[in-house]
């Protein structure tokens, strides 16, 4: 087995009965990584960095959960064991070079190693979020995934202007209604990356085949590496989402 | 519970280990209904009936399996239980009407009795399939889903003249190659319906998400409604999906 019984689940389920529309969802949340890979080769440095999780966003899909009172699904395990936004069939679901960083602990994967990953993490968290959507339903209730994700300045040794990205793939609903409500912040349409780039594998896994609108945040992680930031953000993010969630009127 | 321990699993695997790229899939393959649905007030011709099930689609995929040596994932109960090609948020998933016929027993389910259904006969289906899309993936071996259906000649009182339909949604590849294969019969893509009548959830969560090639086949039904015919059409089909293959070359 690939985590102990003393090891958390890969979902944790926050606020699951919280009344609003949106479904928010951190996938990169954590840098924890299953006891038995260790460090995977790496220093304590490198995990703390954002190849290896998404620095600021579980915090700042927190405090939106309960601005909101929206439920929130995290992954517990860093994305360097499993990147739950990538399919197994993809070289990024466990990486081998992350940035330009070698991960040695991902190298040369039998199949059995990654299937336990898949199997362990990646599986269980897609299934927490798809039972939950299918409770939705059965209840008649709405549901509109918004993943809260954070993303470097510095990728590559180019640095990113952009802000604050809102990324979608089959419906542009929630990002359209955003992309203005965010003046003095560079705020841009599929931004620093997008469908092409394999970034929407969450979104097209549990929105589109369901139709639901859905919405992916990316925010440059040097605005929410602080907590003042990750309340403004949250705070900031909320106001715009609650206008959104109003124009939707009541279910059937 | 919805199934008792005497009744089928809702996902049937035939020949799990076929070394085809193709992963043949047919989710309206059975016209049985769980034990404790009865009929759904429904008389046992209606049963027989396109509403319930495809009919000659799970026994064409057969035969293609063996001629393909690929691996078929089936459903053991009829669509009018679930419907696996619809979400749990479709109308069509348990439906009230199907065509023109009212289905009693679907009419003003309650969560809980949806649920049992989405739980038990959708899920369990879906996951047979990722599950097995995982293996191949953590095994670097392709996987192409292609699902078999029929529909039927005369639809709300109007004749359709197309007799085979190519369909797809995000990748054409398989459906282009295979449109000038079936010369003598009226070959349409994405006929007698398409992605924007929400036919295409199962590729929708399976193959787009993992961006794999993938296609829907759609026989008019008249055309295999005799073993003869279904021996006829899985020949037929199973020359140019080879052809197909063989294009693909070697994996990685």
């Amino acid at each position: 087995m690939l985590l102990s019984k003393t090891e958390p689940a890969a979902p944790q389920t926050i606020n699951a009965e919280g009344n609003s529309p949106f479904v928010l969802i951190c996938e990169h949340a954590s840098n924890r990584m299953p006891e038995v890979l260790g460090n995977l080769g790496l220093s304590a440095a490198d995990l703390d960095r954002h190849i290896a999780y998404d620095i600021g966003a579980a915090n700042t899909a927190r405090i939106l959960s309960k601005l909101l009172n929206a439920p929130l699904i995290l992954q517990s395990y860093s994305r360097l064991a499993y990147d739950c936004n990538r399919p197994p069939e993809a070289e990024g679901a466990m990486p081998e070079i992350s940035e330009v960083t070698p991960i040695p602990g991902n190298k040369n994967l039998s199949a059995e190693a990654k299937l336990a990953r898949v199997n362990q993490i990646y599986r269980p968290f897609q299934n927490a979020i798809a039972a939950f959507l299918d409770h939705r339903a059965a209840h008649n209730l709405r549901a509109i995934p918004v993943s809260i994700h954070s993303f470097t300045k510095l990728y590559k040794g180019k640095e990113r202007s952009v802000e604050l990205g809102l990324l979608f793939d089959r419906d542009a609903w929630l990002a359209n209604l955003l992309v203005k409500s965010f003046p003095g912040f560079n705020t841009q349409l599929n931004e620093p990356y997008g469908p092409k780039d394999g970034v929407m594998h969450l979104m097209n896994l549990h929105a589109a085949p369901r139709a639901l609108h859905h919405l992916m945040i990316e925010i440059r992680n040097d605005l929410i590496e602080s907590e003042r930031g990750q309340q403004q953000w949250a705070q900031r993010l909320s106001i715009p989402l609650q206008q959104a969630a109003a124009k939707l009127g009541e279910k059937k």
